[in-house]
């Protein structure tokens, strides 16, 4: 055990820095959260396999942690079934549980199995970790938090426009400049009727959805190798190019999709939404190009840009319609957002933007000059603590410089010092670290000093 | 997919009402912890299994949750192994990683493997999920939260101190009436010594440590089956009867231990923290019957019982001097302790101990009359959300009786209504909900009213 020990590759330990910085991101979303009438839940990080499975398409089933069954593990097995080397069969043998891989699903399967328990409509928030055994890169993780809302069992789009207003207050108190995109699933479905291709609605979505990444030269590659025909690709391209105002956008929709009558219900519900979302700070804007790849969403999808960092998507969402129905309960329709954490803390990292008060947390620490000098000092901590100031004593009687680093290391800002004379004397030596001024002092107003 | 979806047996959802009071919890004490000056670390959810495996003992081991390797999990079986049947060899060749069983052994991991990066003595606390595979019961998990604070790299008793401080500290805060038992394992292996069976001293600390739950004749029965002799047990039988302030204890046992010298030293120790422990709320009380069952322990040893329910320790601790040992980084003295969320989490219950507050979130309900009515409401709605008071507006347009509903079931105590008559003279009416009375008021004055 000489060996230094380590963790998992793409999984990450947060020290007390990180932490103050991910904990001032995740309460701002929090607050946010709460303000708008949004609950908090909880689900276990472990689902049985059955709930998991086959939600997240074939690639994202084998993504999945999946945990040993304890005891006998190979109960399950047949004899010889080890020996066939068919290791999605086996997996399911010696596993049932499996780590979540999104909050979405198992928000499905709460909403399912308490139904009788919940008021709807209902306004969820959660914040918990999920786990994917993707390959680890930068920026890339086995194990990371999302911060979900989702309101479920209403129709009515006054909930875009909430979730929309949740966006920008986020941002706006994080200190990030965005633009929100919206779209709708319908416009898309729309003009997949117009160009005469419905039953590839899928794959146009999926490639319109790299358009940021490979470009619209590496779209219409993929819309060929899709067999849409160069007739088809042609007519796409005003709309992937299409510019304007979001009113100016629509407009021009309206008329292309004039056959459409799921593309103007798309523009109606767009229309709606855009309108009502009123003065905020963010950019938000309809972009047509929008998909988002994930196969359930069937109303409007929002993602959400930086605009001084370059980076992917900080947050994303939409509706969908039927998302308990694959747990046996149709007919509820959901619409949520989910804002990224990781990519968060790296844009307010490289735009400076956290407050510069997370770098401190003890505010005062008393040196210890030896058991006498550290017994003078304890009323005194406890007076500070009780009024409300985080306070240390160094526990033991070390060398001055010694403590003094660790004043440093830990950006303390005030020092409180009783050696033989301030005991004597009863008083107490304050010095401030920033300045580097210090005072001696009566105990009595050690705490307005502090203030 | 008919059939309602459930989680793991051990496994618990936590909805709204119950995440307030977790979080009620969980900020407490986080925020003393704050106030003493630790600082919060998290560590990943998987460790490698060579870092947790025999740490916990044989028992331990087994009630690892294992996770099966993504991909060919069977590439480092070989030929026949799976026939054997030795599923511990077999686990370890599917398994390379685990889920963490307590936050002790990720916190050693941690420091050795940060070492550079942190300034010693580390207070550092941690509130994060373990898992466990225990045959679920009532009370018992699978999956549940610890709150540790450590101070490691400190030999110091004030360290001591302080987390006694810190429990007295929670536990007043949170309304929950405790004694807190401290006890030193120097004294009980003085006492393994008096006895003449320093030999057998985790045997004793074992069967001792079962007092509460077994009684007196339960513990010599289980001393005898350890091999003690009647004469060696009898020897024990006015120590663990003894009664008396902490100080006539400590006098009787410094008679008592005279000729051993770690039993006297236990003994200083005990005396130390206890004559600074000052004037605080709980009882503290020195118990020579507290043994705590972990091995690691090496010094003082604390324990809080709740003084008005029946249920076991709601907090536990005590100094270890070597833990970073079994990681390659000797000679690290550490101190700690863990609040027992769920039991707490119970007590409070049981006393009735929650806030009121906690049962409302949302503060003012928007109802729904329709869509022109909505559109009047959704300015006053974000006035009143940027003057910092929680609010929704309900979705839909849907009968009033079902919106009302609504508005009793979350508790939401003021409701607002604007239909056609408000609309038009520009005011609406504002519904308390807990006196059921209603008035109609200009908007500029809603904010007002809300205070």
């Amino acid at each position: 055990m000489a060996q230094k020990p380590s963790i998992p590759k793409g999984t990450r330990d947060f020290g007390p820095q990180e932490m103050a910085r991910r904990n001032y991101i995740f309460n701002t979303i929090r607050e946010v959260y709460k303000l708008y009438g949004f609950q908090q839940i909880e689900t276990p990080a472990m689902e049985n396999l059955s709930v998991l499975m086959g939600k997240y398409g074939e690639e994202g089933d084998k993504l999945l942690f999946k945990i040993l069954n304890s005891g006998d593990f190979l109960r399950d097995v047949p004899a010889g079934g080890l020996q066939e080397g068919a290791t999605g069969r086996l997996a399911a043998q010696l596993c049932e549980k499996g780590l979540r891989y999104d909050l979405t699903v198992p928000f499905a399967r709460y909403v399912v199995q308490h139904r009788e328990e919940l008021s709807l409509p209902f306004r969820r928030y959660q914040i918990q970790p999920v786990w994917r055994a993707d390959r680890p890169q930068k920026g890339r993780y086995r194990e990371f938090y999302q911060c979900d809302a989702d309101v479920v069992g209403s129709d009515s789009l006054l909930n875009e426009v909430e979730l929309i207003h949740i966006m920008d207050t986020v941002f706006g108190r994080l200190g990030i400049r965005v633009c929100i995109k919206v779209n709708n699933r319908k416009i898309l479905s729309g003009i997949a009727e117009l160009i005469g291709a419905a039953d590839k609605i899928v794959d146009i979505t999926v490639a319109i959805d790299k358009l940021d990444k490979i470009g619209l030269e590496g779209v219409n590659e993929e819309l060929r190798q899709d067999g849409l025909t160069e007739e088809q690709i042609a007519r796409l391209q005003p709309i992937i190019a299409m510019e304007g105002s979001n009113e100016q956008k629509i407009a021009t929709m309206r008329e292309a999709l004039a056959q459409s009558e799921v593309g103007q219900k798309g523009l109606d519900e767009v229309a709606f939404v855009l309108a009502r979302v009123g003065d905020v700070a963010s950019q938000v804007q309809l972009d047509l190009t929008l998909a988002r790849g994930l196969d359930y969403y069937t109303g409007c999808i929002f993602e959400v840009k930086a605009l001084d960092v370059q980076i992917g998507s900080i947050t994303g969402g939409g509706r969908y319609d039927n998302l308990t129905g694959i747990f046996g309960m149709p007919g509820l329709s959901g619409v949520g957002i989910s804002f990224g954490a990781d990519r968060i803390y790296d844009v307010m990292g490289q735009l400076n933007l956290y407050p510069e008060a997370l770098a401190t947390s003890t505010q005062l620490l008393f040196l210890n000059f030896g058991e006498l000098e550290a017994d003078y000092c304890l009323p005194l901590l406890h007076q500070v603590r009780r009024a409300g100031i985080s306070a240390e004593i160094y526990p033991d009687s070390a060398k001055l410089k010694k403590q003094m680093q660790y004043a440093n290391a830990r950006m303390i800002p005030f020092v409180a010092m009783a050696g033989e004379d301030e005991v004597k004397a009863g008083e107490i030596t304050l010095k401030n670290m920033v300045t580097g001024q210090q005072e001696r002092i009566k105990p009595e107003i050690l705490l307005e000093k502090l203030k």
